[in-house]
């Protein structure tokens, strides 16, 4: 066992936080989480109130322990929090944009406010608010995260210096144990990770892109907003996303603003979407997908990746 | 004392290795580090002669202990790993190129060959090679780098597992001792520090550039190839280095090919050099920098480091 001040907070065994990876973090793998011992997270993104009525339902039927939701702050309005919650989860992620609207409604609900980080001045802003945990991600994350940012290792310590005495978790780039004890040994108290849960049993991911993330190596994965331009994604400019290799990618890599300008290549991006040509959804994956192998339970996963932190630690000898 | 196959290798008591950065790393910092308590390594960089004589006298002269020195593979002959060997380096390393061609010399003279590698195919061909340590360098790292790198946390327990059971460094984005056991966590057998130790009383670094580094935060550190190109360096374009901010950048950000293609460029770069508007050098600095706000002598951050690395992973609670 690792006990932090995030295992306190929460009462949880392992300090491990699933990302809330919009959209495939759903009520099954949240709850999956969660009963393995770590804080399971709804990936609620721009708060679909379908989705989340399905969802929520699916993640309190599924354990009795602490689990949490996130949203895309750019992406929501108040009414999206609220109807969050009223399902009474032990915390709320803000992510991306300025959580400034939503700390009142968080805070009189009396649930845990979490706040993710890219860099100084959002961490400052995160104190500022009063966040009870501040997630300090890096530019190895899978999926979205800000265009200019920080990498995982040297951008942790500087938050947690920042932050202190607010509990801080590192995110991007960890996929195995050993990445969750570097965590700690920064400095953070817990580890945030979204890759490796997308290949469980539980995640809300089609089995060709559980094969993908399998088979795929870092190098692989590249960071860019190419994909949301051509999907017609709302995502502001600021962030870029980190996926796989993609046909659209090869095409018009380095070419942000010809494909923005291009309305065309939209139009084909949705006819090759309509005759499967191209994945569902762009594939995201972290930079750290070499280190996955299989796709395990994620209740079983949360297990051998605190074992595995323990033993990394273990293996570090100290002589006094 | 955090002893790993690296200190057992050299005999040293701290897992920490001095960046061989080519000219600011001479005698002088490699001494004092090697003094400390960590492994020296001279920067040689492309082996000039007059250079090497000069600095390798200063670091044996001023350490009994074992020391090392670092070429940049793409940019020597065997000529100059002759010369240093003659010197009885305990280590010699070899960084950026094709090793191949002076692993025979090395390894005649029993010197431990050290091998830096920037991605998986590099890391295999280190091993084939076989070398005696492998560092893992990220992209995090000051200076020059491989232009599609991998960020340092996640690529090192790649690099460990591909390699076991040769010990691997980590390089890149560690400039205080929570890196340093960060670095042990993710199996590293140490770690290889290079921006910390430009701000010493030891190494070969104008004041200015000292006060930069001192100043500076990570996100003010860059990376490209317009420094390179602006100052008519050899470095193939295969590899970028990350520096502070520059008149440079602010002018050619962004645009290589624009600057390449313009001699006049390079002409102007040569003039305002030439009377004192722009730093002597590109101010070589990693994303750690934020952690640096002092310019101790490196033998006294060695221990400083080595310490810090151990309260960290002191401060890591296990319950059994």
């Amino acid at each position: 066992m690792l006990p932090t001040p995030f295992t306190d907070l929460f009462g949880i065994p392992h300090p491990i936080m699933l990302a809330p990876m919009g959209g495939s973090a759903g009520g099954a793998l949240a709850a999956a989480v969660s009963r393995g011992g770590g804080l399971g997270m709804l990936g609620a993104a721009n708060g679909d109130p379908e989705w989340m009525a399905r969802e929520l339902a699916i993640v309190a039927a599924g354990t009795d322990r602490p689990w949490g939701i996130g949203f895309l702050t750019w992406a929501i309005d108040a009414g999206a929090v609220e109807r969050a919650l009223a399902h009474r989860p032990r915390a709320v992620m803000l992510s991306f944009g300025d959580p400034g609207p939503y700390v009142g409604l968080v805070r009189a609900a009396g649930a845990v406010l979490i706040i993710q980080v890219t860099d100084d001045e959002e961490a400052r802003r995160a104190v500022d608010l009063g966040a009870d945990v501040i997630v300090a991600q890096g530019t190895e994350a899978g999926g979205h995260g800000a265009r200019r940012g920080r990498s995982t290792l040297p951008f942790v310590p500087v938050v947690v210096d920042l932050a202190a005495p607010v509990p801080v978790l590192a995110a991007g780039g960890i996929a195995d144990g050993r990445g969750v004890a570097a965590a700690l040994a920064l400095g953070a108290a817990g580890a945030v990770i979204g890759t490796r849960f997308q290949a469980t049993t539980e995640a809300l991911v089609d089995a060709a892109t559980v094969k993908a993330i399998v088979d795929a190596r870092g190098a692989d994965t590249e960071r860019n907003s190419v994909l949301d331009i051509a999907r017609g994604s709302r995502w502001p400019s600021a962030y870029t996303a980190r996926t796989l290799g993609h046909p659209y990618l090869d095409r018009w890599r380095g070419r942000e603003a010809d494909i923005a300008a291009d309305e065309r290549a939209r139009r084909d991006y949705a006819d090759d979407l309509a005759r499967g040509a191209i994945p569902a959804l762009p594939r995201w994956a972290g930079e750290g997908v070499d280190l996955i192998t299989d796709a395990p339970s994620a209740t079983e996963l949360v297990a051998r990746l605190a074992a595995q932190a323990e033993n990394a630690l273990d293996a570090v000898t100290r002589v006094t």
